[in-house]
């Protein structure tokens, strides 16, 4: 019998943060799923173990709960999973979220999956290294207390970090001999010519830096170089309009993306 | 036909430091694997794309090379893969790394290899934040000149970070209802019994931190907390001595894992 899967997401409530990365790939499918934001239950489950099987401690969220209502039939969440880039593996093939790495098989899939994740990781790399910008001593102390190490780091994240980042995406997108190839079939995409998993999560830290760095996003713009980036950004916003529009969006504030105006350019 | 894939590893000379990763994987199983360390290569593989297939651009090393030669039989390498978690999702289940997780099937199985995953990435984001102990506030300057902000940052990850992540690896090595089944089919495994790219994974970075913070990982050690932990680093030395002893492993110097006396305990 084919799985049917039931999803939940366990995350903090009020912020996107990682979460997002999960929440973006049940909404651009449309695949139903639940949410668990309260903070009691999401400590009951870390750093603790699941007794239930053999199971895996969590560091942190977000979780995946996931359960196949065709083995088990009653009860709750049959199994968790945390890690953002492990929860986003396990979901992209169920989700239809492979895009042209479908059109593959065996090892010529595997190796279009495994590139796939790579482009996601490193979009996942650059959200964390934007978090550090504002956190770059203690992620348990405020910022205020590490504000003159942000401002550092932020100015080398801007002048270094960010631009190299992008440009490996904009490779990804932009026009080469393959790219000219993939225009002819419909959008440029980070792998292929449709939406995957790792297009959803450049969209995101895209859409966040825009938020917290609003001025060095603009002047990166401007420059021309990452135009293929900017268009995918707007393209996958356009893709989930009826999202981005809901109260189920939640907005930037105090998690990964902040806008401090003393970290962005001037 | 089955594939016959051939492997080649692409990362610095002289350092153990994210390509070793990759390297205990070959070196575990013994399949075998092929290494390019050659600085210009790299830099020729790095930011650019891979004009060959749709590939994915690289925006760091370790890159591993793959070819099936049943398919193709002249020329080099016919796909390459970066991102540590990438390369490790896409060989542990060609190597034997998945340990228990290939006595299930079907969706149990994806669980269990998530899971497996989960556990890896852990390992590796205290890779991670072991690097910035020494660099907190921009990877292109010399450690001198972030020195002071290494001292704060390295005093948090000793006293808030390190404790943390090896909670969560005692809690999934130690000995609960689970663990205790496990102990009698034999060695405790982060997943199951058997050893995986988890089990590798964290004997790494526990073997790095080890050269890193001597005195911070002895404390550590003779809290008795993280029994379990420090077992199987020995364990799984155990396992990989004739590698560790060959001149295949690369000492540590000044890669991931340094040793600054003054961002050690005292």
């Amino acid at each position: 019998m084919a799985e049917s899967l039931e999803y939940k997401l366990l995350y903090w409530p009020q912020i996107p943060g990682r979460g997002e990365f999960i929440r973006l790939c049940f909404e651009a499918t449309g695949v139903p799923y639940t949410e668990e934001n309260s903070v009691p239950e999401l400590q009951a489950l870390l750093l603790n173990k699941d007794d239930e099987g053999i199971g895996a401690p969590h560091f942190a969220v977000p979780i995946l709960g996931v359960r196949d209502s065709n083995t088990k039939t009653t009860g709750g969440i049959e199994h968790y999973i945390s890690q953002t880039p492990a929860i986003l593996s396990f979901l992209a093939p169920r989700l239809g979220l492979l895009g042209d790495a479908n059109k593959l098989q065996g090892f010529e899939r595997d190796v279009a999956v495994a590139q796939i994740n790579q482009l996601t990781l490193t979009a996942l790399d650059l959200n964390n290294e934007t978090h550090d910008t504002h956190h770059p001593i203690s992620v348990s102390s405020y910022y205020e207390d590490q504000k003159e190490e942000a401002k550092q780091r932020a100015a080398d994240f801007r002048a270094n970090r960010l631009p190299k980042f992008l440009q490996v995406f904009e490779l990804a997108l932009g026009p080469n001999e393959v790219g000219l190839d993939r225009m002819k079939e419909g959008a440029l995409r980070m792998w292929g010519s449709k939406t995957t998993v790792a297009d959803l999560t450049v969209f995101q830290v895209i859409d966040g830096l825009q938020f917290a760095l609003p001025k060095c996003m603009q002047k990166l713009k401007d420059s021309g170089k990452y135009k293929h980036v900017f268009r995918l950004h707007k393209e996958i916003r356009a893709e989930l309009k009826g999202y981005l529009n809901s109260d189920r969006r939640k907005p930037y504030s105090d998690g990964v993306f902040r806008h401090y105006p003393e970290l962005d350019d001037e």
